[in-house]
């Protein structure tokens, strides 16, 4: 008999993960033990396991921070919890200190990033506040074609790209422009869509392009071929033609990579927001004074608000946001491999493990 | 008899400035004649005049967009401003168009920058749209032991630090950091106290630290001798000591220079809000991603929306903001030596021409 509770441990930077047993029991009052459904691969796990990026708590940890699952058990105070189907936020906010009273459950400094500061979600349980879950409604699940392990990658790939678009205000009858159209720019793409814009998506990798032209993308370029001055002429070309305005467009920076945010800060124009939502360490440089000169604001966000995720979920239930053919899925005893081959780009899709 | 419209024109970067004769009149219906009492010189007009950055308007033609005096003459619906003491929006939109009507005023495509798109206000008389008149209480202004003339740079110098501030959201509690406290920077850390915040200026001269350490400035630092990090670490121990937040810090940049955005963009903490204010034609090299993992934003803003030229004056007039010891008049007829003193940084207080 296998034990019951077990994750797959990285002990160092590039080594092959192991699995190991673990006891998550006993429960707190306020504790939730979540068997996992599934937990979706991040490029952040990838900056812990090939780049050395440190994660905050010491090896050895387990990482994983996208995770869906059922609450198999429950503390005294959090026994209304007792087999539902929930979202693990990914970075959750200690709930009671200043900043959270206030708002800010985002820049907490109490926060528990699953995966890093804690064991994450690459395991078969994970032990978690009940406050960081998100409700999944599993007939709505069903409804919508979807599974349960689909869904975990709500947790940050959908709603950081949902926390960016809904703090820019972005509405019906904007112009967004989406820059880098992976993982992360895809969704972002389709919640911006979602929020009633008109999408141009932006990536050097045409594979990309031509997948999400159909699932909202209005106009797409290719920056491989396209260089940034053409770009905006094409953009400027195409709001005319669908009687968008010329001014204050929304640009969301998904690529997390220096040419891709300089591309970005580029293409701003009067009134413009722009949204960082991909991480690179590089330094990017850019006229900064073009803030000024063109009455812009460039805004970030570190994930979303716990509060926010069902709503970002609603756009995956919807339908609004397809989910399905962006993702795969996998064994979770496969995680030395698949962690290899995303790596090594041969995956098209996310890829979410399933214990 | 000396004639009664003139002006000084610039034919030529760097090439004397001389006084021409003008007719100004007739006025359309919704145009005034002010006669110019002050106009002050910004760093705006040296960019002009030394460094060849091009005016919308090709030369010859007459710098100056910091302007007030009173109103001599006025077309028949502009009537009710004869005799007014006024000052002159220093960007003047055209509001009518979709951007002004929606607020967005500042980004207007018809806007008339005063001394680029058209002559401006290093003359005897100005003639500009009634829409572009802020009034100014001589009896407020003589009580606040301020005189016309002086007011004039309300109308940049003031009001766009005003309009970063404001935007910003600053309030009281709240740390604000001014990098850069010459002309715009002293004014911004004086504007940012008025509005509650406790201030902080950073700036490689000292006898601007020792000026502004007298109008507002709670703590003084030395970018000369002190580097970002220490910076940073004073700033701590300073908020920590004064029971500020050690978040949401907000930092307003105005040296206008690489090296200063690149400092400013580094004091940033979770949830700061970044204010571009000076200007630069220099790009910076800066991590934006930090905008993302701090869930931070910077913000720029083209001058100042008309309609808080008024709150901004009346921060001058109510004395929380000192104007008086930081501008110094000289006559209009020796703008040329004027201009050249300025660039020689022969002047401490900001120049007011009057005719």
């Amino acid at each position: 008999m296998t034990h019951p509770y077990y994750r797959w441990q990285m002990t160092e930077a590039g080594k092959p993960m192991s699995k190991v047993p673990f006891d998550p029991l006993p429960l707190a009052d306020d504790e939730v033990l979540v068997r996992v459904a599934g937990c979706g691969v991040c490029h952040t796990d990838l900056g812990f396991f090939f780049d050395g990026v440190r994660t905050n708590k010491a090896l050895p940890l387990t990482l994983g921070h996208e995770i869906s699952g059922h609450v198999e058990t429950a503390g005294p105070g959090a026994s209304a919890w007792l087999g539902k189907a929930v979202i693990v936020v990914a970075s959750i906010p200690c709930g009671d200190c200043d900043l959270c009273r206030r708002g800010k459950a985002t820049i907490c400094r109490r926060q528990i990033f699953l995966g890093s500061d804690v064991d994450g979600g690459f395991a078969s349980h994970i032990k978690v506040p009940a406050r960081s879950l998100c409700p999944v409604d599993e007939q709505a699940l069903s409804r919508a074609g979807l599974t349960l392990p689909q869904v975990s990658v709500v947790a940050d790939a959908v709603t950081s790209p949902f926390e960016a678009v809904h703090q820019s205000g972005l509405g019906g009858g904007d112009l967004a422009i989406v820059n880098g159209v992976g993982g992360v720019g895809g969704y972002c793409a389709q919640i911006a869509r979602a929020f009633g814009a008109t999408v141009v998506a932006i990536d050097v990798d045409q594979a990309k392009l031509d997948m999400i032209a159909g699932y909202g993308a209005d106009l797409v370029i290719n920056a491989r071929t396209v260089d940034g001055r053409e770009q905006k002429k094409l953009i400027s070309a195409f709001a005319k033609e669908r009687g968008l305005r010329p001014t204050e467009w929304f640009v969301f920076e998904c690529s997390g990579t220096r040419a891709g945010q300089e591309n970005a800060f580029g293409l701003m124009v009067h009134g413009s927001t722009l949204g960082i939502v991909g991480f690179t360490m590089d330094k990017a440089e850019v006229r900064l004074s073009n803030l000024m000169a063109l009455h812009a604001r460039a805004l970030g966000n570190w994930g979303c608000p716990p509060e926010k995720y069902a709503m970002a979920l609603d756009l995956v239930l919807s339908g609004k946001v397809n989910l399905k053919d962006f993702v795969e899925t996998h064994p979770l005893d496969h995680i030395n491999q698949i962690f290899h081959d995303i790596h090594d780009r041969c995956l098209t899709r996310r890829a979410i493990l399933l214990p």
